[in-house]
């Protein structure tokens, strides 16, 4: 019998004999029923007169599923109405596709904490097949559990060559002829004059030569470890995807969902910075609902923005997907967040490393991986990206390819510090019982932590921009604690030894130091 | 006849002959009559048997003076009940006292605009004269104009030497026998068992002895054309200061004004960290009512804070005193203060440079430098301190002494830079009529300033902590532009040229630049 494993993604393919116009999703219906869950996913169209279901079993055991295909006949030879399989077990790297634990972590399916360390490439799917290789090539060999990536061409600065692919085939759409013809269909960003004589694309055609390497990146990042954070709709567009009519967009959803959600790494992203486009909140929601509906699986869904937050209290999304909206104190203002919207905080965009002519894009390094610390620290996580100018003008978080800066090495380490967490939860609040929490009291610099008289049995303090060249610690005089002085830049951990009681600690007097405490 | 400079002190010396318990404060009274002004002003009692007078005239001419001595007889072979003298022109370097100019600036009484780049030694009067020597020496090559420091003694870490002289005499206080004798009044900072043993002050009788001292070094501050920003009230005491009766603050602070407002250079701060002591807000609007009415010069006054602001809209306030009361956003929010306020500006505490192990006071010379920047950039203006740990054990903030620091010559840079703007008035807010007025746009990391489309005669733009390559400037095409690039912290101007239309300024990619665009 064929089997499959755990989280992985059993596919059938169809062959659709009667079909004059493809219905691009919910051709036909599976539905595939195991021992612990009973689970209905749709098919999409793969060109030709190739329909394909996409199933991601949850449990081990024996499955078995049906297919109603309505109105339409299978090619007999190759296709059954019926069959079973078997899930084995998962590969020891797969945990799972990540949920919410409760409402302030993340969590694979097998109960692994995931500890998010995001990067950003926009465009990665639109360049070249070599530029693609060498992005999976620099993600393999980095520390980034997550990318977000845009499945719609980006036009933007540093974002200007046109795709090898589009993910519609040319041609027009129907209703929209006349409107086009007359160049009424606005385009949201940017107003190029070039723009309207290259949206000749019919955008209830997925186009599935595009669509079919995407699958095959996807496939590689799930391969890598890496979630794939998708976004659906985004406003750098001249091609008018960012302005198809209602019936389009629903179909593209339904679409991406039948494709997609068998992949256990894949997380949704209905917009990035969802403030510039031409949507209304409740057409968010509208389609934020519509997408978790058609989801089988629950994947992690999110919307992301330009200036003002979502209100992610709505039912639909499962994460809070932020981008700093303030200049100087966003990540800071993790715990509040987490209080606010009872949801995990993901900062997936908190300014980039590099040097480019844009305030959120030229900070240092050393900034960065400052704004990591303080996320994390504070309950949260972070993402990352980097946009140095250089000649090959390849932007890593437009295009992907290298990368050029400092950060990536430093965000390991504290991945590894992270990693390190008993119980895997990091927490700035310090909540009772005291001695069972993990606490973090993450310095401020008005506060004088010399006031602390509470002691966890695990305590991580960073000192961020401030430069102590000591610290007092008044630990109780009745248990033993041993103590490490953390270089977060140098990426150095110092075992002062063990103590009790009054304690000074010596530092180097220098930014971006922590310090480590451990009951023993 | 005898003469004095304007914005000088002429100074009566009295001889009373027939009082047995010396009144501290308003004894006597005189009144000053020139063609432009009749000032009233107290006496204040200076040991033995001597009352002196202060006044400072604010116009050049011919003055009478009448002194009503109430039931006190003069001495008749020293003392006049009258007089004559002539007021002439001030020295150079006199520009007056400083006065608030509008909602926003400050300025001397000559119209020079001020600007305010001042420095915090708090407990300097209290250390040895060598000492103090070297603090006015160090002052002296520095670019301050303005120094914030305490009467009374400072109890405080780094501030824990008892002083070589004490503001009031030895003794009991009348009416506090008792209660001090058992130790029922109170202190507010810090708790010591040693404290009560050194209590033995009479609060209503000043030290002559230490006043005469800081006559002299108000008046050494004053001819180095530095501003005394006088702290009244502290909590930081362990002598009872800060818990004196009512009459023994009302006293005080008659005194204090009656001996110090003739110096030109005088700023009365009715109490650091306000917010510390035990007086309630309706007690502090009596005492800063109660110095503005005696004080016949109209000299600048407010109160600072530790935790939250004070109600800066009180009659009695000319300017905010303020201490960031926010870890990552402060200085930043200067425009926010401005509008609220209506008053000027004066960040007095914004962290000091310095590696204690507190957050106020370990951040580098370059986070301070940047929040000079900020707040002048904004329209506001700033305090240095420094808290270097070193063996001495002398830390500029508290003692004075040396700087350590790298910030004072960035600051001295910054206030060159500052007195070279037209009309001295930097802004944040570009105000119509845009053509008259200087603009600084301060960077903001969110901001994209290449969507400006307005442009001033001066501007000065400032990318703190953002690192551009370049910078694109849209400049119009109809006009010219000087445009330097700054070097914030290695103290350099680059002159670009003269630029028209579409400009690429190019930047080194490192943090703490500016760009000043200058109409040609």
């Amino acid at each position: 019998m064929e089997s499959v494993k755990k989280w992985d993604i059993f596919e059938l393919t169809f062959c659709v004999e009667n079909m004059s116009e493809p219905v691009q999703a919910g051709a036909l219906k599976a539905a595939f029923h195991g021992e612990k869950e009973t689970v209905e996913v749709e098919s999409f169209y793969d060109g030709g007169n190739v329909y394909k279901v996409r199933f991601m079993p949850s449990y081990e055991g024996h499955y078995t599923y049906k297919v109603e295909t309505g109105n339409y006949q299978l090619n007999k030879k190759s296709d059954k109405y019926e069959g079973e399989f078997e899930v084995i077990a998962a590969d020891g790297g797969n945990h799972g596709p990540v949920q919410v634990k409760n409402s302030r972590y993340l969590a694979y399916a097998d109960g692994t904490i995931y500890h998010s360390v995001g990067t950003t490439c926009y465009a990665w799917l639109y360049q070249t097949e070599e530029l693609q290789r060498q992005t999976l090539e620099t993600l393999k060999n980095s520390c980034f559990n997550k990318i977000r990536f845009c499945i719609f061409p980006k036009y933007y600065e540093f974002n200007e060559n046109e795709p090898q692919y589009y993910p519609f085939e040319r041609g027009i759409s129907r209703g929209q002829d006349e409107e086009k013809a007359a160049g009424k269909i606005p385009i949201t960003f940017p107003q190029t004059k070039e723009a309207k004589d290259i949206r000749d694309f019919n955008f209830y055609k997925p186009n599935s030569a595009y669509f079919k390497k995407v699958d095959d990146q996807i496939a590689q990042l799930r391969d890598l470890g890496i979630e794939a954070d998708i976004i659906l709709f985004h406003p750098y567009d001249k091609w008018g995807f960012s302005t198809m009519e209602k019936a389009c967009n629903e179909q593209y959803l339904q679409y991406m969902v039948a494709r997609y959600s068998a992949y256990h790494n894949v997380w949704w992203s209905m917009a990035n910075e969802y403030d510039l486009m031409p949507f209304t909140k409740e057409e968010w929601n509208y389609y934020g609902r519509l997408v978790r509906q058609n989801d089988a699986y629950g994947h992690l869904c999110s919307i992301h923005n330009c200036m003002g937050f979502f209100d992610y209290t709505e039912d639909w999304i499962t994460h809070c997907s932020m981008q700093k909206n303030t200049t100087y104190e966003h990540v800071e203002k993790t715990e509040q967040h987490l209080e606010k919207y009872k949801k995990p905080v993901v900062w997936d965009e908190i300014g980039y490393e590099g040097n480019v002519d844009r305030g959120w894009g030229n900070i240092s390094g050393q900034e960065l991986v400052r704004r990591f610390w303080e996320s994390v620290l504070r309950g949260g996580c972070a993402g990352h990206g980097e946009t140095y100018i250089h000649p090959e003008d390849i932007l890593w978080w437009a295009k992907g390819g290298v990368l050029h800066g400092d950060s990536e090495p430093r965000l390991k380490f504290l991945k590894k510090i992270w990693d390190e967490t008993p119980g895997g939860c990091l927490k700035a609040i310090n909540e009772e019982p005291f001695d069972e929490v993990i606490s973090i009291p993450v310095e401020e610099n008005k506060i004088c932590n010399w006031m602390q008289t509470t002691w966890c049995s695990y305590e991580l303090h960073y000192f961020g921009i401030g430069r102590p060249a000591y610290r007092i610690l008044e630990l109780p005089e009745d248990a033993s604690y041993q103590v490490e002085v953390i270089d977060t830049w140098n990426m150095t951990i110092t075992d002062t030894g063990v103590h009790s009681g009054f304690t000074k600690v010596e530092l180097p007097g220098q930014e971006w130091m922590a310090i480590r405490i451990i009951k023993k």
